[in-house]
């Protein structure tokens, strides 16, 4: 075993998803769930890995209904995840000329009839089409079931574990924040405070910095999902980055405002407004809440007259883990209830005058009582740089 | 239009692909051309973002077999591809409580009967499959088609502006590479080696390093796509980092190998018969070799026997672009004819003695002529820091 393959939790944390995942299955009449995709292998695994980067090779994950997962993968990840806790490690040369895994899958799910498959919100196939319909050709018998729910709501609840390294990268990206002063200035390009905030966040110990978006603008800023430009900043921007950088595979999301030299009194007051909104959600992020509870709560401050629904963003927040964005979301129709161990996203965002939008953001883990917040809370009133 | 949004190319290039593409599409008799996947919403529209790392918001490209692509997206992006040579953006406020879009899309298929959906190798449906079977309830008469070949093969020849682009990125890690000496030192945990080479990659011109893999030990290294351990670097490891740097959007992707202190004797050997593998490659790398003659030649130096297949990567590098890895691969069975414009890499790899392996990468651009290199080559032997 390599130092690389340093397991990121003990084996424990991944005995204790199994138990409860087949404990739902068990409830649901589940032979095998079926995942292709990355967050579920190494939710299931501990198997970390940027290699999924590349779209060459499909990787197969089988929970069976009893007994330790099993992976059926391309040989290149073969001797990584048997430094895993996983004992069956299925595996055949990939590329593969006319068969990338597919007879091998077929047959680690011969027995099984209910074969749960990720299939709904959030869900994608990362297989191709061809060889799922092969698959099927294969497994006459099988009867596949939306694994979603089922899934979505196992990893909504973090363990102690998780949430430490959630914490770790938040106040990792919450000391860059804080960095701010010296690192952006007026003159400066969008594309060099970019970069400059990705090498603070490096510094400060992230491990990567897979997402980082933002906009700078006088008095606030078009979309909140460009890469940068090169305009100089000038005196009335506001600029706001949004990031997820991530801590062995874990990610923070939240994002900062500042104005540089002063803020018109539209970005102050949005600002606030913001602010107020976040707070009125922080009031009641306690468990029983509901994600619409959550969306209500903001949405009562940012447009108490009810006159638009979330800005063009559609929701404010949502849950935050593995991915940059996981389920639930703050959303008018969704009826998750908060419970211990849920991290989420507060991220009311509105418009601050015509065509200029402002969002803020924080992330807050869901406890027994109030709310702990795992971002570094923004300040009240706009900062002026 | 924000200055953020300004087009990574001039409409000509779109324009071009739009033409490219139709042609096919008419040979092939199809009605319309499916994507989900951002490398082709972004090969069309030049739409881009980081935002897809999202799994939240399912995003939706037509090409119709006359005029422009539409965009069927989630409202958060509309913004932003209204600033694109793209019309027709169709746009919902997503995430939706019942209907991400789909009977949208199917009002844009509508007259479509042919319809291009990528099921082959390296695709995959960024989509949830429910959402798939409701689109062909909305369409019974449509009949999907797989697009997989038409787009690789379109995508797979590059053009002079694309060229430029990856040729610059390759040149911006070179440089990183050469900065080895000063970068990496016995001690230094391969973290922190890593942590200093992404930080240099952003400091030499990179916008993102969104992989970066690699390994360290005696003579060789166990696998190339761990994440990096605390383990110091010792004389006589080999150190190996294999970067996808990119830069508006695309990739290089190639690798460096280093000693400490003194290198084995099998650990220098195998650095030259791997760079002499690449050497036969690069001399035959022309119009009218295929991807099997690339990896024939690179095998036929490391294994004249012919015992192995290539080790357990499977190939000998692949194609290159907005992906880290794309269509084809040097690999036993791909018949893919070199054109001119193509942008490969060699990637031949081999065991330096039990356990340990070791790896070598070149980014190449396929001529008329001989192969132009946008990687700087590797020193010819291993190189002792």
């Amino acid at each position: 075993m390599t130092d690389a393959a340093k397991p990121d939790f003990p084996v424990s944390e991944y005995q204790t998803r199994l138990e409860r995942t087949q404990r739902a299955m068990h409830d649901q009449g589940l032979d095998a769930l079926l995942f292709t995709t990355e967050a579920e292998m190494r939710y299931f695994t501990g198997f970390r890995t940027l290699f999924w980067l590349s779209p060459t090779r499909p990787w197969f994950l089988v929970v069976p209904k009893t007994g330790k997962p099993i992976a059926v993968i391309p040989e290149i990840g073969a001797a990584l995840m048997r430094t895993t806790w996983i004992d069956d490690v299925r595996s055949w040369s990939s590329p593969h000329e006319d068969d990338d895994g597919v007879s091998m899958l077929a047959d680690t799910l011969r027995d099984c009839t209910k074969v749960g498959i990720p299939m709904g919100r959030e869900s994608s196939l990362r297989m191709p089409l061809n060889d799922l319909a092969r698959l099927h050709e294969l497994l006459p018998g099988m009867e596949p079931v939306d694994a979603t729910p089922l899934i979505q709501s196992l990893r909504e609840v973090k363990s102690v574990a998780e949430v430490e390294t959630i914490a770790e990268i938040c106040a990792i990206a919450s000391r860059s924040f804080a960095n701010a002063p010296r690192l952006f200035h007026e003159g400066q390009t969008l594309k060099e405070a970019f970069r400059a905030f990705k090498i603070d966040l490096l510094r400060e110990g992230a491990e990567d910095v897979p997402y980082l978006v933002g906009g700078a603008d006088q008095g606030g800023y078009a979309d909140v999902i460009s890469p940068p430009g090169d305009k100089p900043l000038r005196a009335g921007d506001v600029l706001m980055l949004d990031t997820g950088a991530t801590l062995r595979g874990y990610y923070c999301d939240f994002d900062r405002n500042w104005a540089f030299g002063h803020a018109s009194d539209a970005a102050r007051r949005a600002y606030r407004t913001l602010y107020e909104a976040t707070d009125a959600a922080l009031n009641i992020a306690r468990p029983g809440a509901t994600c619409r509870d959550l969306y209500n709560a903001m949405a009562g401050v940012i447009d108490p007259q009810g006159k638009t629904s979330g800005g063009n963003v559609g929701r404010y927040g949502h849950g935050l883990g593995m991915q940059l964005t996981e389920s639930p979301s703050n959303i008018h129709f969704d009826m998750t209830v908060m419970k211990p161990g849920m991290v989420m996203t507060l991220e009311p965002g509105m418009e601050v005058e015509d065509g200029k939008i402002m969002v803020h953001e924080e992330n807050l883990l869901i406890t027994d009582g109030a709310p702990v917040l795992l971002s570094e809370r923004a300040a009240p009133e706009l900062p002026i740089l």
